[in-house]
């Protein structure tokens, strides 16, 4: 692990303890030997889903996003729990969400959505082999989400309108343009 | 804009106003009637550049990031000042970070980054004709960052032993790739 211009710890101050996330202002000593501030979101990561039906339809979920005041057309995904292998999360939010499991799920690739400010990661999969489960698993109780199975056309399509519009969709979409997945 | 599964807003509880974000706990009503509560960081929204030399190189900078304890390759970003609009920061940020100036500017599209929890919105913009400035004008004083060429090749090299990380860049990497700009 790089640790270039590494910002040594002076304090921890602990802001907030939610649910989902928690904050905490660093005082850090720079590499010049001053002192400044950073403001850290902890978050237990997650999983998002690439998922395929056997006609090559990309699987998404429309979803009320609060921060933003307004839904949006997204891959599948959901929280790391405690101590859960994100191969496991995977299978767990495929179910729950979607109603689907998997006959093959692969990982593609993790990324950071916001090094500046937090530390949460996305683990992508890429779900196929979809089967439709008869009872499937309860998803959170306060989550309210709508299924779509779009094919690539359309999903360059809700980019374009913005309907799709958040990170991880937009380059999951833009790797099966890549890979010629579908 | 879409609002479907609308969660209307019953009160909002400022938790913390900090230098870059913000956070605040909202009470909602589900459609379904019933109250949950949402933990929401505000975030003034950022421009991150696609800025590609005369030899078809992509600038890169490191930089350590705190909330990782480890430095991370990305491309050249920086947050939205108070009524700033996107394509200025782009220009501002483009000298503070690499002393480059950009011959032209093209707007490639903008993407949230976090929206279960966040707010914060990326503008990508393509950077070319870049030209070095002789006095460039100086970043954050916080800020330590080495600037880094690529190759096309290198970049995905990057992305593959993990020096290169988030979701801003590997995004731009691919677009690179699927529009064969390079």
């Amino acid at each position: 692990m790089v640790k270039k211009f590494e910002e040594k710890t002076v304090s921890t101050e602990t802001i907030f303890e939610g649910k989902i996330i928690s904050v905490q202002v660093d005082e850090v000593e720079l590499p010049n030997g001053k002192l400044s501030k950073r403001e850290i979101v902890r978050h237990p990561g997650a999983v998002a889903l690439i998922a395929l039906t056997d006609e090559n339809k990309i699987v998404m979920v429309e979803q009320y996003r609060k921060p933003l005041e307004r839904s949006l057309l997204e891959i599948p995904a959901g929280k790391l729990e405690p101590g859960e292998e994100p191969a496991a999360t995977a299978e767990r939010e495929l179910e729950e969400e979607t109603g689907y499991r998997a006959g093959k799920m692969e990982y593609i690739s993790s990324f950071y959505t916001s090094p500046g400010f937090a530390d949460e990661i996305i683990h992508l999969y890429l779900a196929t082999g979809l089967e439709k489960v008869e009872n499937p698993a309860d998803g959170d109780e306060d989550e309210f989400v709508e299924l779509f199975e779009l094919t690539l056309e359309e999903a360059l399509e809700c980019i374009r309108n913005e309907r799709i519009y958040d990170a991880k969709t937009v380059f999951a979409v833009q790797y099966l343009q890549l890979m010629e997945k579908i």
